[in-house]
């Protein structure tokens, strides 16, 4: 049964919602204190937006890394990271260097390779047994960025392996790079396929992340890693990688051969080579769907009859891609070294990898299936979605952040736009007149005041703070004063805004005549 | 083969520079033409900047919900709701309406309530079982933003039973609200005992959020959702929660609980009205704490020994969130009704989630742990690992597209500061000669060009795309017109920029004779 302290309890956390009265007036929202009318009804005060520069922190900014997750990215690493993605995602090379790179081909244009053109130029794929090349490409549809794997000469005999890309097609999963679209061309000059990927900018593979220091493999022959581990204890400092780490990656895998093996698929490229890892520990399966195609038999009366071994297949080089993980070189997985390499697992890290593992790598006289290996995971699932949801946080907070500067810098273009602007229509002196000369003052107050002995006073929390109370339109009253220092005027926000609106819709009439005003300033 | 149209297409996109090489010089990265001497063996093509306003969606844009998992936010959605919070957290009360209100509370000031302040002072929180309230504050010591819960009238009589705040204070998890810090103050005109955990802007209540429907015990009692579940077949359909979003809470409040019963821990705020909800599905547990210092027995030898206890009276609450989300109505969790709500989640939901709740509900004989439930969340650890992880997709290409945004406000700053500046030392004239005359032709170039028949020519992209050039000091030339139209100067974005670091800089160095220059234009 509810009593009225319980209600009240519930609304605790639930602020504002009716707090502030808020009136639509003239597209303009503004707040307002209702007065006493409702002082005796209202459950919750009126709210003043602060006028101040007040930039509060989330708390995000408090997170501590955890010692059994997987390190996340801090704000600046996280800033720098979206650049650099942006960066990558508009590169374009010189077309007049690249001859060789067609300038269309189907429906994507600028084309940019994203691996280095093979010295031999007869070098196959080790995977594929194919001579490949990758590029990334912008799609004509939707001007998106993807990523084009082209199989070099070769011929499509047959349709019916689209059943296959199809089934792919339908698989979003945020641990497999998304297959978007399989083609044939002649763009190249002679027979290509080509398999259309997303593109993740600034993706690294597994292999050249993990396993590309040849110490590793040094240290796996002499024994330095496992001896160190037995020595010093903590396996972090045996040149060995954190446990978390292996079972945040053990996770992601196992996740997408869930979903691949569930739509009755086998994803046949669980290789170091073809794991993609972006963000320091998110992984994507890369090249889904292209052995399909290029091993289509059409001499086979069933399609799919293949595909329960290759499942198999997919968990033996789970195992595999997890033992290397585990010692930390790639040479662990060779058959004669796995007997040492699982001495190094035993010696370093807990049962549970060792059962994962061993799982994985032996036959079981049964047919195996990627479910049997949650319980061996078990609470690291927890782990996992706790670490997710805190990465969550710390980039919502970024976004916070800038999602403000946006509204700052419409306002200073809105600003700039009636700020000494040679006349409007017939009016030679209208941005010196009338509202607009307030908003010239207002300018100066923001970027042009000195210090008592004539010194520049530049102060950005200045100007931040100065906007924000613009754009709220506070009671609040500023003084502005003329160049002469002749004037002084006295003026609150909430009218210096309605000139700055005014002054800006006059413009903004003035550049359509007789038509709407574009709507991308109308924010 | 490349052709002359194929040229022009793939520079479409980037108008800009054919500047392969970057160099650092001077702490001014320069992109140039290297050259045909690294085009024999760069394995790589050196990359163009684009300089144009070129905008590629990431792939988030094409991510389809699915069926099994909560929805999240898409764009514009998550954009509102992180203004939402922004206007949340700066919220501030009018502190002459609010005389009761203290102006400051310990280290926190500018106190806004969170809840209404009840009809009758006598009130008493029928959790508590005290006169409670609730604030928010701001920080004095990091500016952050917290939620003060303060116990009215409470004398702490001994303060052994912050062992038990110093063991919660160090708990981080994403799904339980952090408690900060536990003080007691006379601020208010009394004895109380404030509470500080982290404030979360916009949340909700479980209980705000699904049961506030009085409709909802109705359907309950008369069967109405239980029978629509059998006849239309689909539970979404029936007036019930869909079965993953259950799932979903589940997942997380049983982490929260793993996680606090592994600290030694009990919760003891299982409860619709202390589980907060954010961003559509996102849950924390709120007010963890209080009840170990309220509840405090000093004449207990062991303060732990109730724990077992208590742990075992979180999994029995848990059972009970659960049942009432099944029956979408917390009629169902009153014990003369649970058969019949049993019922209903026979015929509507899955055996796992009805052998869970009959776990969480009876007596097994032996103390019950919130381990024994992972088996039956099984494989939907990995549904909310997919559906975590891509909702951090989508904020993270949110937060690209707005990262640009605080580069370009402070580009506009600093361009504010040098136009139209009214003299700089002795220089009158500063701002209108040499080169800052240049920086005031581009300040018109950006805002004040007209069309052919005189009417403002009002463009966001243009003056994005201008910034984002001088801000690369692309070596693009442009045309700036003097206002009397009778010269007109050419001159790139390189020298352009130039200029505009260098006029930056004397105002700087003018604003701090003898001192460092300030850091936080230095950008």
């Amino acid at each position: 049964t509810s009593t009225p302290g319980g209600t009240m309890q519930q609304q605790a956390m639930g602020p504002a919602s009716s707090a502030p009265a808020m009136h639509d007036f003239g597209g303009t929202t503004y707040f307002y204190t209702a007065g006493s009318q409702h002082a005796r009804h209202s459950p919750l005060p009126a709210a003043l937006l602060p006028g101040g520069h007040l930039f509060h922190l989330p708390h995000t900014a408090l997170m501590k890394p955890k010692a059994n997750q997987p390190s996340f990215f801090m704000q600046d690493e996280l800033r720098l990271d979206t650049l650099r993605r942006q960066y990558l995602l508009a590169a374009q090379i010189d077309p007049v260097q690249h001859p060789d790179i067609p300038s269309e081909v189907d429906n994507y244009h600028t084309l940019y390779p994203l691996e280095p053109v093979p010295r031999d130029p007869k070098h196959r794929s080790s995977t594929f047994g194919f001579i490949t090349s990758c590029y990334k490409g912008i799609s004509a549809k939707d001007a998106m960025a993807y990523c084009l794997t082209r199989i070099h000469g070769f011929h499509m005999v047959n349709s019916k392996c689209m059943l296959f890309t199809d089934m792919w097609k339908k698989i979003q999963h945020s641990n497999i790079v998304q297959l978007r679209e399989v083609f044939t061309t002649k763009a190249f000059g002679e027979h290509s396929l080509v398999f259309v990927h997303d593109y993740h900018p600034g993706a690294e593979t597994l292999m050249a992340h993990h396993f590309n220091n040849p110490q590793q493999n040094k240290d796996f022959f002499e024994g330095t890693a496992a001896s160190k581990g037995m020595v010093n204890g903590p396996r972090q400092h045996a040149g060995l990688l954190p446990e978390s780490l292996i079972w945040c990656y053990v996770v992601q895998l196992s996740s997408a051969l869930r979903t691949i093996h569930a739509a009755g698929l086998a994803c046949r490229v669980m290789d170091p080579t073809k794991i993609l890892i972006t963000g320091k520990s998110r992984l994507r399966v890369n090249c889904v769907g292209i052995f399909d195609v290029l091993t289509f038999d059409v001499n086979q009366s069933n399609p799919m009859a293949l595909i329960p071994q290759f499942q198999q297949e997919d968990l033996l080089s789970l195992g595999k891609v997890v033992l290397a993980l585990a010692c930390n070189s790639v040479a662990g997985i060779q058959r004669e070294f796995l007997q040492k390499a699982m001495e190094l697992v035993t010696l370093n890290y807990s049962s549970d990898l060792k059962n994962l593992i061993l799982y994985l790598l032996t036959n079981q006289g049964r047919p195996k299936s990627v479910n049997d290996i949650m319980p061996m995971i078990g609470a690291r699932f927890y782990t996992q979605l706790d670490a997710a949801h805190m990465r969550c946080d710390v980039i919502e907070s970024e976004l916070a952040k800038e999602v403000e500067n946006g509204r700052l810098f419409r306002l200073l273009c809105k600003l700039g736009i009636i700020n000494d602007r040679p006349g409007l229509g017939l009016d030679s002196d209208w941005s010196e007149t009338g509202d607009r000369y307030l908003l010239k003052l207002f300018r100066d107050y923001l970027f042009h005041q000195v210090t008592e002995s004539g010194e520049p006073w530049i102060d950005m929390a200045h100007v931040v703070q100065c906007l924000n109370k613009l754009d709220t339109g506070v009671p609040e009253k500023l003084c502005l004063v003329s160049r002469d220092e002749q004037s002084v005027l006295v003026l609150n926000y909430h009218d210096l805004k309605r000139c700055f609106e005014q002054a800006f819709q006059e413009v903004l009439t003035a550049s359509q005549p007789g038509e709407q005003p574009p709507t991308s300033l109308h924010q």
